[in-house]
């Protein structure tokens, strides 16, 4: 593999930090992660507009442009033959004093990139996905800034090793309050009644991008929309589920705990064929 | 400075590690911080038994004992002319797969180490702390294990931010219930009409091994010690206050938030001998 590493690309072996590096000794860091079609990013108006929110959250100040990062970010996939792939940009404060106050650093830039199939209709699903409903809570807002994509992801670790020791791809956490608010990689649609459900921004998510193309095509389908974090029964009597992150788009998910849910069932399968056209209409028809 | 990283001394320039590494990527990691005296680390065995229950709350498992540990940490202080100083131990759970969920892999392990004055009663302290309390909440127990040492810092990262915007040294965070809980890397102690108070190990704090000597100094000298969370406005209001962690040992609070405190205090300056005299018998004075 080849990495971006603060402006070149270097192979794998030689994309290295120091440990004295924000990133590494604190978890100093955000990211992203975006979804390439054909060698260009997906969405990345959107992906540009978080990555500026979660810097000012975190008061980290680059001085690469969006530009600059997204040439990275397609070089970088480029040099893996990932035209069409997944790509994580890392930002992190950098290495400094040591001390946990920070003072003027030089921010570390890394870019990785993985080759993928294109998924979604031209393809089959790869596969569903099993989700149980864990104990971990997602870390509040008053904690962390619930809307920053921060790279420190302990409770996001720990969930998913729950979920991995209970049989399960995903884990969906919960807020205070007990209601589910997200996976740990995704955020959580449910369908109940044919009214589409997906908790609202105002609670402890992480605004996703595909979350947001959702909830558009929802507007574009005439389908209904409820932003409103369901609890866990709510998710266990689901009609339908499924899952949103840029890496998996719309991923349908077969089982919440011990209750099996038809997948992908039919609003799932409406609004997947509707994101697939527009990843079509979007990257691969030609515009003449 | 040479730092220890997977069983080696290193030149700081060679101290790297892999952008896959989970400690990088995701924060996945714990820490430990010891202080060094005359060459042997301070309550090694409390140091080591937290280590230990960080390690098992994240899941990490490592073949490396408590005495191989003890020997890097060592090792790495004799190199840099730390026989008195201050050592940071991290241990990540290494570089896997890629995913967040986490598969064998094999835990990376560092150490660096600093020089520092042996302070305390010694010498006179180097400088009082003000401190401010601040919005930002720890991360409650039921999101993250409060009792585990993680490296990801990012809630208290931005808690320090706020308190250098401030003017100020340290800050002071608050649980959901607003009351205060601990220093973004320190324990706190305030007194209050001859009592010592500190918030409990229930609450959402690290159990600090200082921490934990002052609570048994308290006992040794008679003093009345509460273990409760104080409001702001007792914290404001304290007759005397400081902090603990192993670095530096008890540091008094001259100021919280815009009041002015009396530092350091009777009692402070009665608990800072006795941990003083401790630290002489322990490390400095010939048994024989």
């Amino acid at each position: 593999m080849t990495c971006y590493l603060d402006g070149r690309l270097v192979p794998e072996d030689r994309a290295t930090v120091s440990v004295r590096d924000r990133g590494f000794r604190y978890g100093d860091a955000i990211y992203e992660t975006v979804r390439l079609y054909d060698g260009a990013i997906d969405a990345w108006p959107a992906h540009a507009a978080r990555l500026e929110r979660s810097l000012a959250a975190l008061g980290i100040a680059i001085e690469r442009t969006p530009a600059d990062l997204r040439a990275a970010i397609r070089a970088t996939a480029l040099a893996n033959d990932a035209r069409d792939g997944a790509a994580r940009l890392s930002i992190t404060r950098g290495a400094d004093s040591g001390r946990l106050t920070p003072t003027e650093s030089d921010p570390t830039v890394v870019v990785t990139a993985t080759p993928l199939d294109r998924g979604g209709l031209g393809a089959e699903w790869p596969e569903f996905a099993s989700a149980v409903i864990v104990d971990r809570q997602r870390i509040p807002d008053a904690a962390r800034p619930s809307h920053a994509k921060v790279a420190a992801s302990v409770t996001d670790v720990l969930a998913r090793r729950e979920a991995r020791d209970r049989g399960a791809d995903e884990a969906l956490l919960q807020d205070a309050t007990g209601r589910v608010v997200e996976g740990a990689t995704s955020n959580l649609f449910v369908v109940r009644s044919d009214q589409v459900v997906t908790p609202p921004l105002a609670g402890p998510i992480l605004p996703g991008v595909t979350r947001q193309q959702v909830c558009d095509l929802c507007a574009d389908l005439g389908l209904d929309l409820l932003t409103r974090a369901p609890t866990p029964e709510e998710c266990r009597d689901a009609d339908e589920a499924f899952l949103t992150n840029a890496t998996q788009a719309i991923r349908p998910i077969d089982r919440i705990d011990d209750r099996p849910i038809e997948a992908p069932g039919p609003i799932t399968r409406r609004l997947a064929r509707a994101f697939d056209a527009g990843i079509e209409a979007r990257h691969y028809r030609s515009e003449d």
